[in-house]
C-alpha cells in the first residue's frame, strides 16, 4: 500500500487510538495528527503514542490531511464530518468507525456533496466494554471484520484507498451496502448488547457472589458506556427492533418449553442454537 | 482438614474429573475411585489420574467410601443418590455437583432416610462450555463459589466435613436452603444461559463472521450440551420462569425506549444495568 502522507484521526479513544497506534506500528502515514475535545485527552494520546502531534480544533487538524477518520461516539459523527469536509484539502478521502452505517452514511454524503473530497464509510467491528485511549492497542483489529460502505454515489478510487489501508492494519475486509450492514450488525453486535444488559439489569445485587464464567461472559458488555450504546442503538432503530422480535419469539419458545415440560421441543431449540454458536469457530482469529 | 481415607465420584467428567484432580493436589483422600458408564471414559480419566481406579459399578465403588460424590447430569443425580444410600458404608457421607437443589435435595433426602447415611447438597459454580474429563482441570473451583445445602434434616457433622472439603479445594463456601439456591442460580446461571441460547438461535449463518468479542462472549455457554441445559432448566422450571419473566420486561422496556426515541428512558436502563455488572469485580477471582 502507498503511505499517506498524513492522516488525520478525529476522537481518539479506544478505537481512534487504536487506529493511530496500528498506523504508526504498519507506517501507515508519515504523520498522524489527532483532533481532541479535551487537553487532558489529547496529553494521554500524546504519552501512549497513539499520534504524532494533537490540536484541539477541527479547522487546523483536518488540513493537509489526506485521509481523516472519525472516530467518535455515533451521534457526532455526521457533524464531524460535515465540519472536516469544509476545510479539508482537495481531493482527501474522509471516512468514519461508527457502529451503524445507514443514518451517519446518508448524512455524510449529503455533506460531501458538491466538495472535492470523498466519503467512505467504514466499521471496524472490535473493541471492549472499556473506553479511553489507555485501552488502545495496535493490534485491536487484527483479524477482525471491517466493513466498508459502498452506495451508488461511492468514489471507487476512495474506496480502495480506504479498503487498503484496513487490509495493511491487519482487518477482514468485507464491503456492503449500508442496509446489509445495519441488519447483520444487529444481530451480531447489538442485540447480544441488548441482552447483556438485560441479563445484568434484572440480577439481584446480592446474587452477584455466586456469579461463576457463564454470568460474567454472558453480561461482560453491559459494563460499556449507556450513553455510547443508547446512540448506537437509536441509530439503528428499525433493524435492532426487528432483530428483538426475533429474539423474544426464540426466548418466548424456550420458555413455553420450559413451561409446558416439553423436553423435545426444549432440546430441539438448545441444540438449533448451539449449532450456530459452534460454526464461529470457522471465524476464530 | 482431616484426610478422608477413600472418595468415590460418580460421574468423572469436567466437573467429577476436575474435583478428583483438586482432591489429589491437595491430598485429601487416600484413594479416589471413580464409577463410568463407559468403559473408554475410565480409561481416560485414569490416563489423565483424575482417578486412581475405575470401575463400572456403583456397588463396588462406593463400598468402604467415607464421601461419595455425584456428578453426573442433573437428572440421573437422585437415581444414583438412591442406589449409592444403598451399598455405602455406616457413616459414609454422600453428595452431589447438581445446578439445581430444590429438585434433587427432596428426592436425596427420601432415599437416604432411614439408612446410616448422611447426604448433603452441594453445587460448585463453575464449569465451562465443554464436557468431559479432557476438560478436567486441578484449578476448576480455585476462587469460585461452592454453594452447599442446609435442611431441618441435614447432619451438622455431615455439612462440616463437605464445607472443609470444599474450602480445602479453594472454594468460596456459602451455606443456604435449597430454594434460595434455586432463586439465585436463576439469575446468575440459567438466565444468563437461555439469553445466550436465544441469541445465538436468532443469527444469521451469514453474518457469522461479522461476530466480534461481544457476540462472542455474549453467546459462548450456547455452545454447551443441550441436553444438560435442558435437564436443569426443566428441574428448576418455577425460578427460571420467573426470572425470564423480569427479564423479558426488562427487554422490553428497552425496546420500547428504542422504539419510542425515549433517550433518557434509554441510557437510564442501560446505566442501571452497568452498575450492577460494574459491581462484579468485588467478586473477581
Amino acid at each position: 500500500m502507498k503511505q499517506f502522507n498524513k492522516i488525520t484521526i478525529i476522537g481518539v479513544g479506544l478505537i481512534g487510538g487504536s487506529i493511530g497506534l496500528a498506523i504508526k506500528k504498519n507506517r501507515l502515514a508519515r504523520e498522524v495528527t489527532g483532533v481532541f475535545r479535551r487537553k487532558s485527552t489529547l496529553k494521554k494520546a500524546i504519552v501512549r503514542r497513539a499520534v504524532d502531534r494533537g490540536v484541539l480544533d477541527i479547522k487546523s487538524g483536518v488540513r493537509d490531511a489526506d485521509l481523516i477518520i472519525v472516530a467518535t461516539p455515533v451521534y457526532k459523527i455526521p457533524m464531524l464530518i460535515e465540519e472536516s469536509a469544509r476545510y479539508a484539502k482537495d481531493g482527501a478521502v474522509i471516512t468514519d468507525a461508527g457502529s451503524t452505517k445507514e443514518w451517519i452514511v446518508r448524512k455524510a454524503e449529503k455533506s460531501c456533496k458538491g466538495l472535492p473530497v470523498s466519503f467512505v464509510g467504514a466499521h471496524p467491528m472490535a473493541g471492549s466494554e472499556h473506553a479511553g485511549v489507555e485501552f488502545a492497542r495496535p493490534d485491536l483489529f487484527n483479524g477482525a471484520s471491517c466493513i466498508i460502505i459502498r452506495t451508488k454515489s461511492t468514489n471507487p478510487g476512495a474506496l480502495n484507498k480506504l479498503v487498503s489501508f484496513w487490509k495493511a492494519i491487519g482487518a477482514r475486509v468485507k464491503v456492503m451496502n449500508p442496509s446489509a450492514h445495519d441488519k447483520s450488525v444487529a444481530f451480531v453486535s447489538h442485540l447480544p448488547h441488548v441482552a447483556a444488559f438485560s441479563v445484568a439489569g434484572v440480577v439481584n445485587d446480592s446474587d452477584l457472589e455466586y456469579a461463576a464464567e457463564g454470568f460474567r461472559d454472558t453480561t461482560r458488555v453491559a459494563s460499556s458506556d449507556p450513553y455510547l450504546w443508547a446512540d448506537i442503538f437509536m441509530t439503528n432503530r428499525k433493524e435492532l427492533l426487528a432483530s428483538l422480535r426475533l429474539f423474544e419469539r426464540y426466548n418466548r419458545e424456550l420458555a413455553s418449553a420450559v413451561s409446558k415440560k416439553d423436553y423435545k421441543k426444549l432440546v430441539t431449540l438448545l441444540a438449533k442454537a448451539k449449532a450456530k454458536r459452534d460454526k464461529l469457530a470457522r471465524y476464530e482469529k
